[in-house]
């Protein structure tokens, strides 16, 4: 079966469009007490976001040909894992931020225990999505798609991720140690978003070695590169404050490295995310995109 | 295959230690920075609490002869999910509370960012345990387990169940209402934890009728009964602060029905609990046991 081409471009609108109106149907406003809960969910859930996630999933479900609506919903479930961590990294006794993707944080519009429990809300819905038959006919795919998002979301992954950067402030970590945190607290949910498409795919696992060190190399580049968006972005772009990780006192790959071999380090991660894909043909190109796109990103 | 007769107090027992046993050896403290989070979730989830879900998937998977590992294995992902709300419940912004289990609560004992975190890992970690293989080989209980918990975890379940709670400190709830709140709030996780040992047995949905029925009134019971122990248990036993809902002036199954009324109505429920076991045999000994139990607890 052969796959029409997609730009990058089109790509995004195509995902973030799908993404946005699976989410506002899942999380419809209930005519009961519960109803400030759901529109804390809409309020950071919904029309925002670079929806990183969900387009990995679908770059990667395209070299399977896998159905439209099952990348779509492992997509949404990936993004709710993503958007819960976003909304508890926020409250006051996290990063306590004010401003992300643009709009006031979830504690700031709504308060702090509804945040908490939106957060929780959505943590949830994610694995009643994975494990829906209307994700994947086979429950063998279904409950691989759950194991798989549990261990990047918990405390060998994200929420670990999470954990070791608090301690970052108060320690003076080396480079392999900053390369595992965010190898756990970003990586590990894009590479279980490259996995997750290729989960729906069927493709056993002795075959994804080369789409792993493509999300290895990629999440790593996209960390690079978020350092130095804290530096040197625009807030106003980005959507969210700046300039925070010298403000802590935490080592990250451009305090450590330096701008100009940060740089070069991301440009490398990049061109090596792309050489793992070789043995894929025209189908792979959107992968490729995502990752130069990787490195042009203003937000 | 006919099951030696267990008594409740040994039962209590046994399940207490095997979930001791398997929660040490899930959160084995790793060395690097994220042992304060690791001491954290054992903290909240080891060497305490009634384990009553445990106990009831344990109960109910007596009936069909579940081997014992898929059970604790089960029991141990609805338990994680449970601590985890109870170290979220207690945070300053949720019920802000000092004391659980006759111990410090998490973010008393730690800190509110660690106690944030450990909640979610437990809640992420859960998923990973229902998930994984070891838990029962066919892949469509395994996702079948997930979904129920997921649903039973959820906006649609105890999460929305908790933020229908915080909303009822702001209006007057009816009796209905409050029921709906505690069948989402408590009820949720009891019936979670009966239908996962139906789904370990491989009972088909149309017959889980007669569990169901069980566990929804078990669930009302339950709450009736913590309601009673909250104006007259004694701290010390319960290991919590009391006499909480009248000083919220949240009104509960007391406030709206009255002490003896709701004493008959918690003895009715038990009853009727009890009485939609009748097709089974003394294989349910043990459930109608949990079901008297309810009732006579002091903690």
């Amino acid at each position: 079966m052969s796959i029409a081409p997609l730009s990058l471009a089109d790509a995004l609108v195509d995902v973030g469009t799908d993404i946005d109106t699976r989410l506002d149907s899942l999380i419809a406003i209930p005519d009961d007490a519960r109803a400030p809960l759901y529109r804390a969910m809409r309020h950071a859930a919904i029309g925002g976001g670079k929806r990183l996630r969900p387009l990995l999933v679908a770059a990667t479900g395209r070299l399977f040909a896998v159905d439209r609506d099952c990348v779509g919903r492992a997509g949404m479930a990936i993004e709710c894992v993503h958007v819960y961590s976003l909304i508890h990294d926020d409250l006051p006794a996290m990063d306590n931020d004010d401003m992300r993707r643009g709009k006031p944080t979830v504690h700031k519009a709504f308060d702090e225990a509804t945040a908490i429990l939106a957060g929780d809300c959505l943590h949830a819905l994610a694995f009643e999505i994975l494990a829906d038959p209307a994700t994947h006919a086979d429950p063998f795919v279904r409950s691989e798609l759950v194991l798989d998002l549990a261990r990047a979301a918990g405390p060998a992954g994200m929420a670990g991720g999470q954990a070791m950067d608090l301690e970052a402030e108060k320690s003076t970590f080396d480079l392999p140690t900053v390369t595992r945190l965010q190898a756990m607290k970003t990586g590990a949910l894009i590479a279980c978003s490259v996995e997750a498409g290729a989960i729906l795919g069927k493709l056993p696992p002795e075959g994804r070695t080369g789409l792993r060190g493509y999300a290895r190399d990629l999440g790593l580049a996209f960390q690079i590169a978020d350092d130095i968006l804290d530096v040197e972005g625009d807030e106003a772009a980005v959507g969210k404050k700046l300039h925070k990780d010298a403000g802590a006192g935490k080592e990250t790959f451009l305090s450590l490295l330096g701008l100009p071999r940060a740089r070069e380090q991301a440009r490398m991660l990049v061109d090596q995310a792309i050489d793992h894909l070789k043995h894929y043909g025209p189908e792979a190109d959107l992968l490729r995109e995502i990752a130069r796109f990787t490195l042009e990103r203003d937000r």
